[in-house]
């Protein structure tokens, strides 16, 4: 009979083009891709080409195993997840609060799906991370290495005004839709992202200037089909620490009676409604937004100094 | 703010009850449970309770690293996909033929999910394997412990016959159906397996000698919403060798021409319209079964030594 075709991978750990690193916890291969998103991946791999970044390209992903087996049993207790009001999403920085690093639920009003995360990335800083989210939207190319199983494309309405260094973070991305389409499980959702000054989305300027917060990739969110719905909401807060970037994470997908202080999100369970959704499968999609995020913004530190280093002036 | 609470997971690699292994193969966690999957974890472990078995239920299940990512890599191109005629059936055991270790892909004719594996198991041998099919389906929590994620439940129509030890094997199993309810992917199956001899299906007698095959599991499958009919044939064909028990395991789900052979193998066009399955839905199914049965048979090769020592007389 044959022999084994299962030869171990070959590890890229040494490459030059993975100098970053997650701090303090152990890798390890991430095991199951949905096959559109295997088909995705081929698709990926052909576009990059001979793009000048292609060496950050890579299909061998990892997740810290105590972040996957987190995220497996099952969702947090209700104490454990916050609904997107004002008041709740400032305690997301406050250090009296222990949150768990990585979790999700559904919260019952809504109702709404919900992921959280914290992740500290050694090597990274915010300065890299606000560079990352002007950079990446110019080529869709670009933004596939970011998760290069499930991101498809990526598009601002105003690249120019995106690429204008003179202009400032805040200058070049808010106000500057950006269309982005990509799995999140089995399913492709097309969306477009309003990134936002924070606290014109609800969080405290004191709470922010107290925690250290010095970048944010915040956005509400709506999904193409129904641009004037606000059908998500989505906190990035990051701070450099003596460790690293360390990056907060929430997201709400669906409808929640706190959605109303955003444009159109009063029509969110009609929305719901529409596309078929209910608890069980926000559920699902809480979980599968949890294991896309943690396996973009794992893979994200590990590739950011370089690229950063190749690219960012 | 809260230091990690996602310290590495205890390794009970140590463990008395995990003395088996799977041949010349890297190990590394499951990183992904579908939600349906989580809770019927939970389920299965408050229903283990005190049987004499509970100490070989594990929630932290491993596959090889390449075999995880020789399934992520796409379907199989057709001429490495067997059909379930009598000529490519007895093709599996052919020497001269080299099949990848572990694969999926869709038959165009029916159409048919495909998946296929090799697994070798260190410490195993036929007798024990034999003892599995014969001593698991008596109780459905002796099932779960060979996939705690995804084994529901699991009977024979006549038990008594099952556990009659003054019998063979073949007058044991055969002609007694498995009513069995498991996830394969985040969907659960209610199926009923006919297990059978394998010159009834299709293998020849010379073909199984020559090959040292000594243990089958093989089967027709019916859905028990349809019980008149084939949806699916399963080849599990062990040896012993001395590295362990080399297992070849061959899945076809939906309908296949090559069907008819088997009682109302004609009628899977049909049924495969109700159900709503089309090509790519059954490629999903064949990436979810190749996953399952990677799983499942990994995790089997590391408690099956020591379950048959305690309970094998």
């Amino acid at each position: 009979m044959p022999t084994s075709q299962l030869e171990p991978a070959k590890t890229s750990a040494a490459s030059n083009a993975r100098v970053g690193a997650v701090v303090g916890r152990d890798l390890t291969p991430v095991t199951y891709y949905p096959v559109p998103m295997q088909r995705q991946f081929f698709a990926n791999q052909a576009a990059i080409g001979t793009k000048p970044y292609a060496e950050f390209f890579h299909p061998d992903l990892t997740v810290p195993i105590a972040w996957a087996k987190a995220l497996q049993r099952g969702p947090l207790s209700p104490e454990q997840a916050l609904s997107p009001s004002v008041a709740d999403i400032n305690q997301v920085l406050d250090p009296s609060r222990r949150f768990p690093d990585a979790g999700y639920a559904v919260l019952e009003e809504g109702p709404c799906a919900y992921t959280q995360s914290r992740i500290e990335m050694a090597g990274v800083t915010t300065d890299m991370f606000r560079w990352w989210f002007l950079w990446h939207p110019i080529e869709k190319e670009r933004y596939s290495l970011w998760f290069p199983w499930a991101h498809v494309d990526n598009y601002v309405e105003d690249p120019a005004r995106l690429a204008d260094t003179s202009l400032s973070y805040e200058q070049r991305l808010y106000g500057n839709p950006n269309h982005v389409e990509e799995f999140v499980g089995p399913s492709s959702l097309k969306l477009i992202m309003h990134f936002t000054e924070p606290t014109e989305l609800g969080l405290d300027a004191a709470v922010l200037r107290r925690a250290g917060i010095t970048a944010s990739a915040s956005a509400t969110i709506r999904v193409a089909d129904a641009p004037e719905i606000t059908f998500m909401f989505m906190l990035h807060l990051a701070r450099d620490t003596d460790r690293g970037l360390e990056l907060f994470s929430r997201y709400w997908i669906g409808a929640h009676p706190e959605f109303k202080r955003f444009p159109g999100g009063a029509d969110g369970p009609a929305l719901l409604k529409k596309m078929g959704m209910d608890r069980h499968s926000l559920e699902t999609l809480a979980y599968e937004m949890a294991v896309h995020d943690m396996t973009e913004f794992n893979h994200l530190a590990t590739i950011l100094p370089a690229v950063h280093r190749a690219f960012g002036h």
